[in-house]
């Protein structure tokens, strides 16, 4: 039986970790926080004291946190997690981070005998309770077959997208599509509003069409609902939207939809949505349209 | 056996009018282009020397015509179509026109007592083919009921959403969310060519997640296919278009990022593009980042 | 000496007229509100009880309304001014309204003899009592040598651009330059308080250098202290910016920074500050930007 | 009579450096190319074989350098121009650089008992020759003063906007809104070419009015006459807007239009344009209108 390590068991860490005791790994897993590792045990997982032992004797170790300093931090540097892994051991990382640090983390992985992969996640709390994220996967081949078993027990579309660093470029590619797709849909709403339509009858017909999306799907009851809670929040959507233009413009790419998307993104959060789930974008479309929001 | 007369049988109208055939209806259609008729006769519908003589004795009227003034020319005026409905008429307009065109053809149709309904459809001449269109329907309710038998030989999300304009105003929010879905899924791959990945992979994974959308399943093989024949021409949206925005502006209602992909689909037409299909954004992004089409 | 008939005595009208009374000329004006009639009066000019009185017996014609609707409804149709007028009679309408109008204004007043100058300005409250303004005049250019004298007594820049309507096509292109230069300028202001610098002493730099504008010179004072009191409505700017998008989507223009000025604008009306400063567009960046107001 | 360390000889440096001499300093100057260096000597100066050399025994240090790591190559790190300069020095970085690294460099003067001040311009090639820039100047008032008779030979309005960084930051907020005019005033000169007007003549009016700038003053005579020779180049301009997005990200300041001014500058550059005049944003405004430049 494989051993994993699963480092970060957050609001999408935790799920994950536990669909995998559930497909019958063994899992040692630690977070900051002792009562998520107790989820996790509860589970039928281990806790484990800090990231360093979660890891030890693993055969694959999984990371999912917050954002690039935090993954440099445990992974990488002086009594970092990566310095106590055994040659042959699996890193695979499915925290959203920058593309050029996914791949300083594979080149310090390749250096001492580590396959390390980039395998972001799209899909939600919710994909993750339910085994069905998305896994955009970039690293060698031989570890991403190596690491297959796990990812199938969390994910459902799972691909192997391009070599180090090509999961997170797909991941930023995801999270433009997203932003621009919910303001897309919070204009088209209070469009909708404004013109007295019955708005839930608009969405049922919307989804069928062209304009129909996974974010009309999932989202946009909750958006009438008024229904904030995340969820995806604010505060990270605009993170990794930073990630996305900072890429573009390195890159020489035109996003002007997916710009303007960040600076509304940016706006939700300087108003003090940060911790709103990021379908808040249509109290701002709202209130750039004098329309209060009928409680 | 319900009589149908059918107006407009283009790439949209002439599949739609086929299926009603096939459903069983008597459908006698008129087309300005002879061959287009005599393509109705074909698959056993009956040709019609004009509008008028197509909605002759008909139950119900249909219409699928490019415009506003198209329908206002072979609607309403001196001659027009409305002129000779016997009143119990039921005359349903499946064109994308503005929705105040669409309340007037209401209301001179309550003055002859025929039933109106504005019932325009989203799915593409694909949609139109295989009967799966996305039918969003503005009118009385019982007009609604009496032409549902029809709509049902063409659609499968049939929704009744409102009262007269109430259908043209969900499709132009639906022309809003398609049009900025397209420019964002030309961005996402534009960025993801410009930093080498595999995007053929890139879209398989984007699509199981919440980037996921019908742009993404039906049009970005095309896209990246570079195959730009339409399908749903750039002058036709660009026209949507400025219904969308001119309806949010009448309606005080701020639509940045649809604004916006008005702006670039109109700046497409205005390049010599408006006979290509709408994916075809995809070139406007690579051309604003210097990349030319890779052939 | 040359007798005037001036139709509009509002904020602009006005000062506009009584300068016209400075020069030396006879002028007769109408607004609807007496009190306005009054003030010229005051100032040594006749009032009359009507728009056609006004004109009886004018040699030059001015006019100076709100939008298209009101030149229209004074100038054409049955009954109107330009009924009444002798040929030879010069008429200057100094309004903004749509280029068409301009150019039919034009062709009916060539079918009776009457020459037409589209004569919009540039300049504000301020130009207008320092006869200071702006005036971009479009028409045949004996009407404009003919006009001269009663320009030269309102304005200082005084340049004819072209044919019928070439004057509101000019005033279009200003107004898109004035309403983006205020965002720009807004954006600044929040950049420099959110990292605070003295914007007193950066908008004296900024002046002096290539950001320089009238905007900055005649307008960042006002924002700054928080004088919202038009000066230029953010209505009448709206109404500007919908002629502007218009005709720029006529004639196949891309005008991206002009239609996100457009929404803006649009979203500052929406909020309910139609009759605030047009410098109001700080009101909104600090919105969007979480910050509240230091009063 | 002070002496002048100045380092970078370039567009701006030369010409700069050049007044300093006239106006009586005596001037060591470096640069890497030595013909800019025999410039120098040719107007009166000293040439240096380093920027240290150039720096030695200097009373007022200044630095006209590119960027950001070029400043701190040159003046920060083992051996760099800091390290060597005695206390009582000042150091006037008149480059145009982040926020930060002007911080940075102010607290590195300070512990070596160097006045560092931040002090970049505005006003391009022509206002270094004429030495009437425009000069933003951040750091202690006292160094301001020690400094003042340095920066009044080289230009005309020079304020202290406030702490260390704080010039930076009104430079940072001057590009914004120049890059933004420069749009505005080239979708307004594609816009009336598209609608047939004069266009020299409408600049003029243009000029006098609210829309009037210095970039209309300025550059729309070269824009119409389509010389793009640098002035100030592309590469540059995309450089300071990627400073300014970063900063108003790092503030929470929503800066639509200076997104999407950046977004446009970036695809100018993407498009092979970053050595011509950033006035060629008019390249491009007609080229997305799908107007080839008529020469």
């Amino acid at each position: 039986m494989t051993a994993i390590g699963f480092i970060g068991l957050g609001v999408m860490g935790g799920p994950m970790a536990a669909n995998l005791v559930k497909a019958g790994f063994e899992v040692t897993g630690f977070n900051r926080s002792p009562e998520k590792v107790q989820r996790l045990v509860d589970a039928g997982g281990r806790g484990a004291a800090s990231a360093a032992d979660a890891a030890e004797g693993a055969d694959v170790v999984v990371t999912m946190l917050p954002d690039s300093p935090d993954v440099e931090a445990v992974l990488l540097g002086d009594g970092g997690v990566l310095d106590g892994l055994a040659p042959g051991t699996v890193l695979v990382d499915m925290s959203t981070i920058r593309p050029d640090v996914a791949r300083s983390l594979a080149a310090a992985g390749a250096a001492r005998g580590v396959g390390v992969l980039d395998a972001p996640v799209s899909g939600g709390e919710q994909g993750a309770i339910d085994a069905t994220l998305s896994i955009m996967v970039g690293g060698e081949a031989s570890t991403f077959e190596a690491a297959r078993p796990v990812l199938d027990a969390v994910g459902r579309t799972i691909v192997h997208v391009g070599p180090p660093g090509a999961g997170q470029t797909v991941k930023a590619a995801n999270q433009l599509i997203v932003a621009g797709t919910l303001q897309l849909v919070a204009e088209a709403l209070v469009f909708l509003d404004a013109h007295g339509v019955d708005r839930s009858r608009a969405v049922e017909v919307l989804a069928g069409g062209l304009a129909g999306s996974a974010v009309l799907d999932r989202k946009a009851a909750a958006m009438l609902g008024r229904n904030f809670r995340p969820g995806f929040r604010v505060d990270l959507h605009h993170k990794d939207l930073g990630i996305v233009t900072a890429a573009a413009r390195e890159a020489g790419v035109a996003i002007p939809a997916g710009s303007l998307a960040a600076t509304l993104m940016g706006a939700l959060r300087a108003q003090g949505h940060g911790d709103l789930d990021h379908g808040a974008l249509l109290l701002q479309v709202e209130q750039l349209s004098g329309r209060s929001p009928e409680e």
